[in-house]
């Protein structure tokens, strides 16, 4: 009976939430422990011996959540417990040489990083599952005329592939944020309690930099007791650029899909109720909901811009807030990736309906065509506009289609043959390189996910 | 096993979590459809007996969680599916007058109302216990003088329990919103589908009058599907102000039990770790969990704000992220409120140490009665002023008294007697009004708490 | 040749702008100074000569920012500069008691009151015309059936009017907040450098309670340095919360205005550019800008919440930003406000394409009455549910009108006599209470302009 | 007479203005229109001497703002005028190449990339700089041990230009982000109206990279009739962070510089008033001003963030608000950068008193050392962690240095010798790795600086 609806179960995958779970922690700090103690025996700081017994019991599954959460009950401080459940299941002699020369919030920076470097893998993953779709989608689209909409208002014609291409290419700069980012954002400290590493003396560098290496992070150059900050307002920045274009594409699936447009449809399950008063709705939900996690997963940004500015070698203000924007950022734009998999791979385009939205506004919408025609005949751009726009508002007014009102028009008639005006009129002939852009796009994700294919190899 | 910190149990009393469990939520909804049914029953809407039926099922206690879930698995629809729970429970003639002319959203921001009045007096009644705490802390500091920091300088004295009277008086302030803000925060709508309470014909108006009466809630004077979200972004925003009154005392406290300055400490429980790795550290670590939060509520207030623009009678873009913001607002500021009671109730404040700290700037702090006791002795304010930067910068940097340096100065010695300078670096001599405002606040508070007794009994 | 778009003239009236201008605030200074002097004076504080002549001087056009300019290049101080201005204008024998108790903050807090003061009154005026215009355009269209939609999609029926009456509704809130808030926005604070009155003993509380009198503002109960920030961060709340509700009825009409819905036309000027690219176009621009500058006037709310918590009896930092985000906060509110007055009052409401958009879904529209038809003949809910929407999804596949699916469907043909259906299907018989709920939000709207009337005579 | 303090001249360089003002804006468009003209001819889509024309006119200096402004109080739109200016300057033959294929936005979108390039420059030269001055002042207090303190304690020793070194490297990262994020943030777009280059056939996208490569920007991918807002929300973001590392040194200054802990100060100008009641005030002002300016700098962050969705092909709702947050962003950060560099250049560092400042818990600040030290002779952690809290708890209520007290303690005493102790209770003893940090992080320093002066050459 949770109350959040992570906890609930609402909102999240299994595979994620695992990554934020107790136990899970508990095996990220007892990985990190043991990582040290190698890294500090190769470097002479403490017995090779020890470094054994310290690997040998953190990989034991003998140091328990349970055994942790009663030591934290009389010490109330969770890091320390674990380090004491560690050390209690040591030999005597190795147990000085556990947690040695840390400070807890080393272990919390590096396996907030832990986590990050597990979670970037599942949205990275998920990230180009979708910019696949969409580049799919812009294929099989690429050759449907569609209108064009500035202000809310038709404006020109697209292929109606497009929109799939600019999303999947700005899903692709995403891809590029991540990775250039990596180096920046999964941080490995082992520096202790200010940042010197004190008691690791000359040898702190070193033993980081193995350390880091062992966890497949990057060793932090310069810190005080804690990370600088601005590393996690950068990883909380991304995360809401994504889940932000997310809500782009759920915005224009919203909008698409209103009853006066129809030109896409989220799937609709057999059973679904779309409205408990009104039956016939068949409501973008998915795409809905997409768009009201990414206000949430917004807000989350602003709490990470504010934990920087914190006091001398660290204050604790920004830990109780991290506790929940951290896997609230990285379970929420799971769940929205999902979402928009499904929505996207799923989607319902009404090609017909797409063609026929074309001629709502009785051809005023080749406008701009027959402007930039009667522009090259030499006519002035601005007489040119002023007599278009008479032409067009009386066609609107009287209801007439703006092909005929050109015809009847003593001014604009003059300056086309019917088979002009007909070539003006026809949608196909004003892609102009949308095609093209449409296949850059494409041969642009290829090689992303080529790359990227090969980065995980 | 819980994800976030509400859910595993760090934050958040029993009792407020208590209001938004699944369980709870269930009996509000319960609670709403029998007044729904009892209000349409008096109004001829549906049958008396109906109204019976369904006011006995709702409160049998027959309609159960699991049910309900086992419903929302075919239905998708969490709401229609304890409508559905209900109903079966009804005989099949009751059964169409259950939620009778309801929509879903009706519930759902109906009974949100009822979280809301129901945490609102849990919250009122911290936020008194603490004004009760601050202003009796006021009284017993109002003669004690100490430093007063601006810029982080030293400038001027104050009784040190202005401090707390300050904080006093802007609390009083948050119940005076709070109380004025209920008749918008705390609204019942039954209105249905598109606010016009369609299937209750003319009689909607007054249904929803009497359903509000029996609900303690207020009527919307205008709906669409939803409440407007203006309402509930002054609900967060109130939840936030106060949050940040608390950071702001959070913050004064920390400063204040710098190592430094060291005039308060937070209570500090034998056994207690301060740092795991330096044994002697005595943390303001409840202070900065309220400073931690705080910046978390306020994050929550953006998202409220961006709900507000839905589009024509609705769209369900507020929807998932109320699922969050709503319980963490309340939730949060509760858990807030009862640390600071328990930090100030048990505040260690040194007042021997407060009384030191005077000196430190070695007379320097009396400067500003220095210049005006110049200025009355008819020396030209910008003259006065340039002298008495003068002498007191060489005695700093000779680290000399102030009142020495004053002495031995050439153009300052000669406009004051000994007596007179020593009335002048009298700290007891300049609390001016401090005191009377300390005992204003106190009366406020007293009025405040008075009638806030009344409007309770 | 302004930089940003207030000072370059773009936005914001001459009236509300004259209100921040140098002159203005310099003249607010000398009124503010002129006050205390006389409170001052009136408590024995100092002589009624000295009152008599601050009171001359401040208002005798001599002090010119001019001046107070060139002593600011020196002193590098801007409150100190007016005060050496107004005292050099005085006699020898008064200059003493210029300022005389006070510090600067005194006069930027209270200037700051009065700079709100009189921009409320601008802004209350204006609110009050546009609820004047909403409420009388809800009346108008309050016979005018319309399509109602949640998520997008077409949901029920209610009269168009009520659009502008829910609008009018959350507007009159607005005058309510800002009327309820007054006491705690409008502060005058003459308690000098530590909030304690140092140098006015104990007269602080009287003479700060004359000023405030005469400056028709509240003194504060207790402050440090400054006013407390919650009150400005309220100020700004409420700034950006009816900012946000005219960006709602912006986004309302930017999508009734779509090409595909046609409901409502902004006024389109003649002569008029609707894009340089697209003769024919006709965009929604001024409420894109409302829509536009109501996302900048909500991130200023952000700067006002980090500005509560300052250090002991204040920092500085929330000087140089409050700079910029109250003057903008008051101005961007005031364009916004008369911007939607002029769309609203403008705004050209196409009845006939209301009427004709009812028809898109082919009678789909009035599912959720036949849905309660069927159960008021005894259907179980979730039985009629079913068959409704099996029957309107093929009507809608088969291009069907909803009407002619039902006569022709065997299950739900059997339950309706023609002239129910045609009932059923008729619009102006759901509007159940809307005509109602308009009617009672004109009440409403009445007794706010006549009780505001009374309050300003 | 300005009104924001922008205009009004209090904040932002002469040369950082200049770029946004509207002189230099219409040199961008006018350097964008021959560009465009330029590429197209060499295409083959309009005639050299056309483009021949256009380029000597737009450069020709006779296209005033003058001119444009008189246009646009007729036109309404300030983009078609300058297009107009512009076009009236050409023969008629020429004329209709004007512009051609364009849409206003083009214009838009691609000279605000011009003023981001031409800002960056500027912002990236004054973050070196300040690097430089850092990294500098690193290593001049490379070896004077300080006080590390964490939630405002005292814990352990740092190297006091470790702090420095933290925030060298962090402002070197934020130009690896500046560097990395300008093939995202530079973007050219020529692509029209709905992004397909409509007018310009298959031409458009080699039209697009020519036009990027004469101005030194990047063409854009995919783009509707705007840049993807993405690439701005992350220009302020970087901005954004930029700004806020400099209020985490700008609040570290502020704190070191309070009263009680007097380890550095800002520079203070000789006839400076620090407050115009307290003559012995020296207040840091100018890091006070960082902070707050930081506050606003953020808050731009959220507005960007909110343009992202914009409905279809683009609605406007960008628009108003990016005429203030573009200049804004960009003038604020180089206002905060170029104090920041005043503030640490000219820092005086109070080396006596840092080093007294240890002293300051009697020898408590020892503490870790003394418990690595137990560890290490064998004493289990936890008990040697529960001895030493105990003694240095007693010393502290005692008033005893903690070297005494250990001295004193039957228990601790047995484990030290006196030169064991002396050798733990030397601050230069506990420097660890922390002279090696920052002696990376100047070499860091250094290649950063050396390739960039490579890359700008």
């Amino acid at each position: 009976m949770g109350i959040l609806p992570i906890d609930s179960g609402r909102y999240g995958s299994r595979e994620i939430k695992k990554i934020f779970d107790e136990q899970k922690r508990l095996e990220y700090i007892l990985e990190f422990e043991a990582a040290v103690a190698l890294a500090q025996s190769d470097h002479g700081l403490i017995p090779k011996s020890a470094s054994d017994e310290i690997n040998f019991q953190a990989k034991s599954g003998k140091i328990t959540l349970a055994r942790v959460k009663e030591l934290e009950s009389t010490t109330d401080h969770d890091m320390a417990s674990v380090v004491q459940a560690l050390s209690e299941e040591c030999s005597v002699k190795v147990q000085p040489w556990v947690h040695f020369g840390l400070t807890s919030n080393d272990i919390v920076d590096t396996t907030t990083s832990m986590q990050l470097r597990d979670s970037f893998e599942i949205i990275e993953s998920k990230i180009r599952e979708l910019v696949f779709i969409l580049s799919n989608k812009a294929e099989a689209f690429k050759n449907l005329p569609a209108v064009g909409r500035t202000h809310g208002q038709h404006a020109s014609l697209i292929p109606f592939g497009l929109k799939f291409a600019v999303w999947a290419a700005e899903m692709v700069k995403h891809l590029e944020r991540i990775e250039e980012g990596k180096k920046r954002f999964l941080l490995c400290k082992t520096l202790g309690v200010v940042g010197t590493g004190s008691l690791m003396g000359d040898k702190a560098i070193e033993i980081q930099r193995q350390v880091s290496s062992i966890l497949n992070l990057f060793p932090v150059d310069a810190a005080t007791q804690v990370i600088p900050r601005e590393r996690l307002a950068e990883v909380q920045f991304v995360l809401s650029l994504i889940g932000t274009s997310l809500d782009k594409i759920a915005i224009e699936i919203r909008n698409l899909q209103r009853t006066e447009i129809g030109e896409v449809a989220e799937e609709f399950k057999t059973g679904q109720m779309g409205s408990s008063a009104v039956p016939v709705k068949r409501n973008p939900i998915k795409s809905e909901r997409v768009s009201s996690l990414a206000k949430l997963l917004r807000s989350l940004l602003n709490v990470a811009m504010d934990n920087i500015s914190l006091w001398h070698e660290r204050d604790l203000s920004n830990s109780a807030n991290e506790r929940f924007t951290i896997p609230m950022g990285v379970i929420l734009l799971e769940e929205m990736l999902s979402t928009m998999i499904k929505v996207v791979g799923g989607l319902s385009v009404k090609t017909e309906k797409i063609r026929s939205n074309i001629d709502i506004t009785k051809g005023q919408i080749f406008a701009e065509f027959v402007l930039e025609s009667l522009v090259k005949k030499g006519v002035p751009r601005i007489e040119a506009y002023r007599d278009i726009q008479r032409v067009a508002f009386e066609a609107k007014d009287r209801d007439l289609h703006f092909i005929e009102a050109i015809k009847n028009d003593s001014v604009l008639s003059g300056y086309f043959t019917l088979d002009e005006l007909k070539y003006l009129f026809n949608p196909e002939n004003h892609f102009a390189s949308g095609k093209k852009i449409i296949e850059n796009v494409s041969l642009i994700v290829n090689n992303q996910i080529m790359s990227s294919k090969k980065s995980t190899q």
